[in-house]
């Protein structure tokens, strides 16, 4: 058994920091970089894709729409043409550093309101799936389990990686619990920890209203925004550790 | 005897259209086209990307600094680490589209403010030349004769072009008058005309001052900004045609 | 009888040149002058503001999204308490080229995609009348006739202005036909002129369906984007001189 | 006697949280508060001019250059009218909150690279000194003692304000020691204070080469990056009340 753990690195900007960089990234197995766009500069990105190397840790791009002000997480009303351009540039934007260092690209996993809006939009999936298969078709799209995205990456060809989330309650159709409603989050470590292994060894998880629907997960996102989240992951880890699961990057 | 002409496209952004890129394309061998910073988008870039492969044109990356509203025309005092950052991250970032499209990216040349700066200071032309040989060391440095830049692609084992301008007149120490400067630009087609000749017939061009200086000239600048510029193109086209000088993109 | 003739203006950006300023100012009495976010930048909007004066135009602010490179034109869910401080970081913005030239601000227009979405969200149209209201009680707010922004500038105590527009076909319900849908712009000339002249003298404009519907036009929104464009103005406002209707901005 | 302590404030961006500007609010007489363009956006604004209201400190403008990613610290050779325009459009844009607060603004202080750029270059300072002018005359224009910028605000008729430095070493021609050099920035606390108290009571300051040099100070510069940065600020607060200075806005 192996599950991948990914986390969004690279986010800060100028004279900006955020994000605890480099404790995180010891502890997962997939990096999704930001590409200058919602987050992240040239400078970020060759110190990120550098410690990345250094650290073992695979690589992915993380493009997100073209509003550092809102961080990449409000709906943009794109075409489909732009966003597909989007993706591309970004991709290539950080292959530059990747192709710099000797390293290779892994995925592709879009950011926040980008990859939202593609979870359901046929359109803007097909956009991303289109996007990345022309740049590469060895990259793997990574999307949420059950979303657009996968439907289309498959359709197109694309390897594929379901990404799902420890701290996060489902409904019964397999979706978030939306964060505007209770319970969406789980704050409850041993409960997040149980809901993971849930996943990865029976391919269940458990609805908020009681359910048990089937779930395939690849991946896990895990969060470094600060000690407590890298200290969660930890946790996590542990625990799979201990369950002789293997923590390896998809595409190993 | 042959010669490559090469002109800046893809400067379109948005809304805003600017420059004859439909007419300028069929005449010259070689195309320099924006990358979204001092000018260009990811549409535009692609749109001109599939435009140059449909006419047979060798495809360069025209890096600029991040200045849209400048024109990527004014000196920004960037660190050499910060212009070896954003001239990969704008190579790569054009290279998606042309793989995208099973073309091949032919040559880099800086634009503007960073093309002049990078002329003179040997910093900056080291960091474009880094730049573009750790992402690819078979792309060509593309820089004005006798520049720092075409120096330092030397010394890093890039393959180089030098370029010559048709309408501008050159000091006794190679390089350009100023523009500040009377008879900086040469208003006569005929005067340009012989002047180009005269750089590939015999490698010399007389200076403003009377002396007669050696130059190579590998590609010739030409503008397609409007319609009088496309025109005059063509007629040093003619001419060299009619001299028996082969158009060849400087890779072929 | 009066009506207001307005344009935006000062879209310019940059090196990028759009939209026939220079003739179009001289056949409007009210310009929308774009503040440096969809369009225009802080040497247009100085050039713009001083043109408005010496020809004697009353000047408005035209805000817009952050989304240069869409023109403003994409609508971005922001939240209302960002679109408020968007709206007055441009206001303010616009306010010191008019106050440096002693000139006064008459109103406020949004653009493109903040005009659309505050049309039909109360949030949205809230935000923009309290934005307004706050930094110049004085200011007009312009708006579609029945939208939401007019609705809500008349709650918080702002003067209005019902834009109404001249090529363009009404449904029933008093909105526009959709761009998408046949019969959405009106080509022909003479019928454009005939419905501005049914909304001045009769308050009524007829439905693409056949009905006839109230209306209250103050401003009539005009275009110069091009040659054509500015001899259709001219047209309108030869018929409305003929008709003894004064053309005033709507602060006089 | 009295004296101004001014800190940068308001220089967060979006998700991006720089600086303890509420530790520090509590500290100083006057703030100067980002515009968007080296940081800050209209959030931050809104909420950094309330923040000043309520902690009863004088407000000023801090116009950088259109730099977000170098945080206005990198020289942009931009043209005087292009400078001018550009502090234009950054006061507006503040006034802009300051009005909607009941408010006034006091002062500008440019940041950064414009800030060293204009004490040096006299075309860059009257740019500045006309565009503070134009758009409000009873405002206050701050600059380091000695520079081009506290001559053209005098010529032109606007107050001024000498700005000083607690923690740099000046040389013989009262210029700050750059900070190449050593001994440019003062660590040890006592001599930091000892410096602040020569400049106010005996109007003098010791250069690092030892003479004697005349010096006027009418506002300390002080930081507020960390929690030390706050402490250093405090300690030199102290020590100001016991020797019975006064801390009052230059404006009051």
């Amino acid at each position: 058994m192996r599950i991948d753990l990914n986390s969004d690195l690279g986010e800060s900007f100028g004279n900006y920091k955020i994000g605890m960089d480099d404790e995180i990234i010891k502890v997962v197995s997939s990096v999704n970089i930001a590409c200058g766009w919602h987050a992240g500069d040239p400078n970020v990105m060759d110190r990120t894709v550098k410690k990345a190397i250094e650290n073992n840790v695979a690589i992915g791009c993380h493009p997100g729409f073209p509003d550092l002000m809102g961080f990449g997480r409000r709906e943009m009303k794109v075409s489909p043409y732009e966003l597909k351009n989007y993706v591309k540039y970004q991709i290539g934007a950080l292959k530059a550093f990747v192709d710099s260092e000797g390293g290779t690209m892994q995925h592709v996993k879009p950011h926040g309101a980008m990859y939202n809006m593609a979870a359901k939009d046929e359109n803007y999936a097909n956009a991303i799936a289109e996007a990345v298969y022309e740049v590469d078709s060895n990259l793997i799209l990574m999307g949420s389990y059950g979303s657009k995205m996968i439907e289309s990456a498959k359709k197109i060809g694309l390897k594929t990686a379901n990404e799902v989330f420890a701290d996060r309650a489902y409904q019964k159709d397999g979706t978030l619990v939306p964060r505007s409603m209770d319970g969406a989050v789980i704050h409850d470590t041993e409960k997040a920890i149980n809901q993971v292994m849930q996943m990865i060894q029976h391919n269940t998880v458990t609805a908020i209203t009681g359910e048990t629907i089937e779930i395939h997960a690849d991946s896990i996102c895990v969060h470094g925004d600060n000690i407590k989240a890298v200290e969660f992951v930890k946790e996590i880890k542990k625990r799979l550790i201990n369950e002789n699961i293997n923590i390896i990057a998809i595409g190993d």
